[in-house]
């Protein structure tokens, strides 16, 4: 057994590729003695970028891969395909067992389908999700499924809830995290078919703390920790957070600058503003995780750059020292029985 | 046929009823000399309101309706059993002819389902929507279906893709409407098997300015007129907006009161920023028409003051003026040949 947490890095995935991912890569191995990194991709490319940086050269480790997987393209094809790719070698490590997890800001499709593909389910997990943390104004909640399985079943679902809480609880230290399902009321009776269907099954868990129906309105007031959801509206509700931000900000600056009082006041204003809209960053919280693998694998925004890279590696130490996957594995096993 | 566009009012419905639904009632006659309000409710507690008021008598009716529909009533049962509401009261009042359109804040099941089951739907109908109007960038776009049928089938979007461009082009002015689908990316062959399968069906009307998927980001930024989607994913969209919203603009408000220096800054701020966010308040739109009824059904937000009641009265008489109605049925009709 390795002394090291191992995390495959695909370091030609997202729009900042490799510049950022490098970097973020030298980053995570300089803040934690306790990480090795293997970078994927072109060998030149990546030994070129390596040498602007000092580090623990026992701490990384180049994979060439001569393929890149191009955000735009159907992704089982190009996981069936392109098998010198970044993406599959760096699956492929976690398959392997050289790596622990793997971590990626290039193609979510090629991700979701590979990591299901090539590192594979637990025994017992029907559908992986993605899950990702969006911020409240308690601190964030695990938005799970924001992406992978579309047209999801209640069963999925009740796993979902589990996997979440086995997350909440174990990585982000939140005692029997709160669980809610997102519907258009807060009545048992309401909703649609998926959700009538799972509100008694969830409501009959022994091992979740169901809270009941929550409405996208209170998710980000922080009303429970994790937010159970099929994926595409859990997609909706994740892009409603960057949509509505994205808007309200710049209306908050436009309407900074209408007047000249206005323009003094937010000089003034400018840094303790900056400060307290930086805890509701989607960003901030670094790589979103597709739970239920045999391995950790982790899909970071495509913008990330080398600050969210790092946050991403440094939390595969977390998820691996805390043994998530086995938790997960005993709770999933326990609703078989 | 009368001189006056008639609209039957719910007295009774909302967090703020009776006195802000009968001043915004008197508000309305006294700006527009071409509606006549029928009040339906209680008419000792309706007269005794309106006694604080001047206004022109020809122009407001007290329908008396002894009982009232409570928010947390199932709707069904409500609709068939509480005969004598303010809300069966009003809607029957457009069934029989006697007025256009019906205004209520009150239980918005019940006026969906009374909406279908007593003023009923235009023939080639098949499921009419709730369609709010939501701030965006450049203006608004019409949500469409934000909460009237889940589990809705492909042919219902399409007819909601009509009607909604019908809505944007006759009472809102907007010149060949752009129609986008809610999806979670924006090829063709994202989706889930509700979006997929009505993808081609809106690809194929000839008489709407279809211009492919959306994804939820980018409806704050106006990218179309009008919104497309299943209920639930509406429901969730609507409720996204105010929740995001809330929690931003409370975090600004924090961010300003943090030190001494950023206080001053957010006195000289106010005004102007008052400004800007008043264009990107929901509630600035007044009520969601139900669109695809023989009469006009507009549902308004539970905690509406008088303001909104008077805005959704007025709308009523654009909306019948334009002929709305005749021009869903032409669209709809067309399609069926």
């Amino acid at each position: 057994m390795s002394e090291f947490v191992n995390v495959a890095v695909d370091a030609m995935g997202g729009d900042n590729a490799p510049l950022e991912i490098v970097k973020g890569a030298v980053d995570a191995v300089n803040e934690s003695s306790h990480v090795k990194v293997y970078l994927t991709g072109r060998e030149d490319v990546i030994r070129s970028e390596l040498t602007k940086y000092t580090y623990n050269k026992e701490q990384v480790e180049i994979v060439n891969a001569t393929e890149v997987i191009e955000t735009a393209e159907p992704p089982v094809m190009a996981i069936r395909k392109k098998k010198d790719s970044s993406i599959v070698k760096a699956l492929n490590l976690v398959k392997d067992g050289t790596c622990d997890a793997y971590v990626s800001a290039g193609s979510t499709g090629a991700t979701l389908v590979g990591g299901q593909v090539i590192v594979g389910r637990i025994k017992g997990v029907e559908r992986p999700p993605l899950a990702p943390l969006i911020p409240t104004e308690k601190g964030c909640a695990l938005l799970i499924d924001c992406g992978a399985n579309v047209d999801a079943r209640p069963s999925h679902l009740v796993q979902f809830a589990k996997m979440g809480s086995v997350y909440m609880e174990s990585v982000m230290g939140v005692k029997n995290p709160k669980v809610g399902i997102v519907n258009i009321g807060a009545e048992e009776e309401k909703g649609n078919a998926l959700v009538k269907e799972t509100f008694p099954l969830l409501k009959n868990c022994p091992d979740i703390n169901f809270v009941g129906s929550i409405e996208a309105r209170d998710i980000p007031s922080g009303s429970v920790d994790v937010v159970v959801c099929e994926a595409f509206v859990g997609n909706v509700i994740l892009k409603m957070y960057e949509g509505v931000g994205a808007t309200l900000i710049k209306k908050v600056k436009e309407g900074m600058m209408t007047t000249l009082r206005s323009k003094i006041g937010a000089l003034l204003v400018k840094p303790a503003l900056k400060n307290t809209l930086k805890a509701f960053d989607l960003e901030q919280y670094g790589g979103a995780p597709m739970l239920g693998l045999k391995g950790l694998v982790v899909k970071t925004h495509g913008s990330s750059n080398s600050v969210e890279i790092k946050n991403s590696i440094l939390q595969c130490i977390t998820f691996t020292e805390q043994n998530i996957n086995q938790k997960i594995k005993e709770k999933i096993t326990m609703e078989e029985n």
